[in-house]
């Protein structure tokens, strides 16, 4: 089998990089942003669109298509790519991250994780044995070991019993995985404490992933801190192996992270803010609710070249929306989804042709991040409605 | 001009034809199935997707524009055609159905109608040259007289005054209308009543409009009430003119009312099934969410030739019906209009080659409608939780 990473470039200033990803559905240029479709589909969009958009790879979720419509289904309708209709590269997470959400729902032990479904009550018991073999059978090119994910405020004791559960669980997923066509990614925990993190990357880092993972980020904590750990974890994992920061998508943090070493990158935001009417623009983001859009004749970003921006007013979307128009969540989506993948098209280019510090000095020059207040307010709204609807984090 | 209207094929064994509507915007192969789009949108679908459905006129409603975003709005930003970016031939209801509907919000007079606002209760005033005005700055190919649509069950007496004022009403379209690359149709009521009908169509067909309507029908009266009332009117109506069937959609609608010698059809009832989950075949409607379906390997009619079918098994959709994910009501949606638009297009062609009552027989022999009882239930729920919820019919 061809190697499955190769860096192909790297920038002197930072320790952005950029890379290929070789996987049997195709080949993924890094750095690499994943929509995210975690029930087997990217919410509104058909895999037609999500080539069009510049799509690469897609993040499925084995939780969530373990409870519904089940893994044997989907593996009945010959596994994931053929189910949902997708022939590219295709990532499944293992689902510790939606389990360990789902807070009085579950009981964990050393042996896995008993809980029980948001749907339906039923309850279920999962080992990191099981989930490996779940993600053979849903057949995605890249999947994740089963980790244990605790909220980040728990304190250094409880994230120390968190992260050697997950250590031993990442070696069990290894001895357990058979597909050889499948790449097997460590996720390394240990919150925001620096030595625990350390002490993380440098076990899963001895297992010999060929890929790694950060979990445990971007869920509350500061930027800062968020930068910080990047910093101290990614010098002790292997450089010729790809590196992925989980849950991670805003426009600023993509040019952070990528400059900090990261290849690749997930995250449910442009697509949920895209629904609640949240617009990326290069000055930042923008509400389309907003009464200024309501006869505003051009596009939402004249510099766009996503079909929503080609084809419609920001004032036919300020319509749609308050109409609550289903097109209004796909025009969006469209919009959010493209402007993301073409930032890292472009940081990926700028890497390449050597201009990458000019190309993130004058991006984040110019887009202004939704404060951390604001960004915190709705980070806690949005969780909320979920656990009040006993739904677990994404 | 172009003469808007040709019949260029008819059935010897019935009264059904093919025709050819010319509009400033294209060509419209007839018999011709008009998407409903009220607020300015096919719901979920894009101006490109409707194209590739086949999609020859669309429908856009003058009352929900009037209310959101306001006319003067749309045609500020350039006319209905720019704003919805659509540049085929449209339609513009008048709204008269809509307003009626709204019960007690409402006051009419000879005059014009007073009601408010469904959506904050505003007041406003519409008088026919308004609505008229209206639809010339909002630009439709097609444009429609206002008439008082009264309940179907409403007794003789009520619907003649009904009848009565929609011909003044009609006449005053007429007169304030002014731009001559529109062409506004009359509509005929009557209700059942075979003598009104036949007065109302005798009446309006004197009047000269490019094109003849019939409203008031498809409002819970049983099939074979709509079918005789087709066939007393049609006869007074000019034979070169396009006669258009307000709100008839159901796929065995379409074959009968085509035997009847009817052009034009339009109904939100294919997308609004849709997006309930009731997927129309060969065999008749089918309810996707129905278990049957969960490993359900092929298409949901293989014999089908939309996006949906190509690329999608029973089971995804299923599963994404079951999961209420958006793009469950998009790929239903797209494959319903598909169904009807080539039903249409079969139609036509059946009719131009001399085989339509074969095709008809065939057709009718196969598909077994959704029974009265269950659509008279279906519509009695959805017309209730719309009156509920203060909203129009339609």
């Amino acid at each position: 089998m061809e190697q499955l990473f190769q860096v192909v470039g790297t920038c002197p200033q930072s320790a952005a990089r950029a890379g290929i990803l070789a996987t049997p559905h195709g080949r993924v240029p890094t750095p690499a942003f994943l929509p995210v479709g975690s029930q087997g589909t990217v919410k509104t969009l058909t895999p037609d669109e999500l080539r069009t958009l510049g799509a690469t790879v897609i993040l499925a979720n084995t939780y969530h298509l373990y409870l519904r419509p089940g893994v044997e289904v989907i593996q009945e309708l010959g596994g994931l790519h053929r189910f949902m209709d997708w022939d590219g590269p295709l990532l499944t997470d293992s689902g510790g991250f939606q389990i360990f959400s789902l807070g009085h729902l579950r009981r964990i032990s050393d042996e896995g994780v008993l809980f029980r479904s948001h749907l339906d009550g039923s309850e279920h018991f999962l080992t990191p044995e099981r989930v490996t073999e779940l993600q053979e059978e849903l057949g995605a090119d890249i999947i994740m070991a089963f980790d244990e994910c605790p909220p980040y405020s728990h304190d250094l004791g409880a994230i120390r019993q968190a992260t050697e559960r997950t250590h031993r669980w990442a070696r069990r997923c290894l001895e357990r995985h058979r597909r050889p066509d499948q790449a097997l990614f460590g996720i390394v925990q240990g919150g925001i404490f620096a030595e625990l993190r350390r002490y993380s990357a440098g076990f899963i880092a001895s297992l010999d992933f060929p890929g790694y993972a950060l979990g445990g980020l971007s869920l509350g904590e500061p930027k800062e801190m968020m930068h910080a750990t990047i910093e101290h974890t990614l010098p002790l994992l292997p450089e010729g192996r790809p590196r992925y920061l989980m849950g991670v998508g805003s426009p600023e943090d993509l040019v952070e992270c990528v400059a900090r070493g990261i290849d690749m990158f997930d995250s449910a935001l442009p697509t949920r803010v895209a629904r609640n009417g949240g617009l990326f623009t290069r000055q930042g983001r923008r509400s389309i609710l907003n009464s200024c859009f309501q006869r505003w004749e051009g596009a939402i970003d004249p510099a766009c070249d996503c079909y929503t921006c080609a084809h419609f007013s920001a004032a036919y979307l300020h319509h749609l929306f308050k109409c609550e128009e289903l097109l209004a969540y796909r025009l969006a989506t469209i919009h959010n989804l493209r402007f993301v993948i073409r930032l890292i098209e472009d940081i990926r280019r700028s890497i390449l042709d050597g201009s990458f510090l000019t190309f993130s000095e004058e991006f984040l020059g110019h887009y202004q991040p939704t404060d951390a207040e604001a960004r915190a307010e709705q980070k806690r709204k949005w969780l909320e409605s979920r656990r009040r609807k006993q739904l677990p984090d994404g």
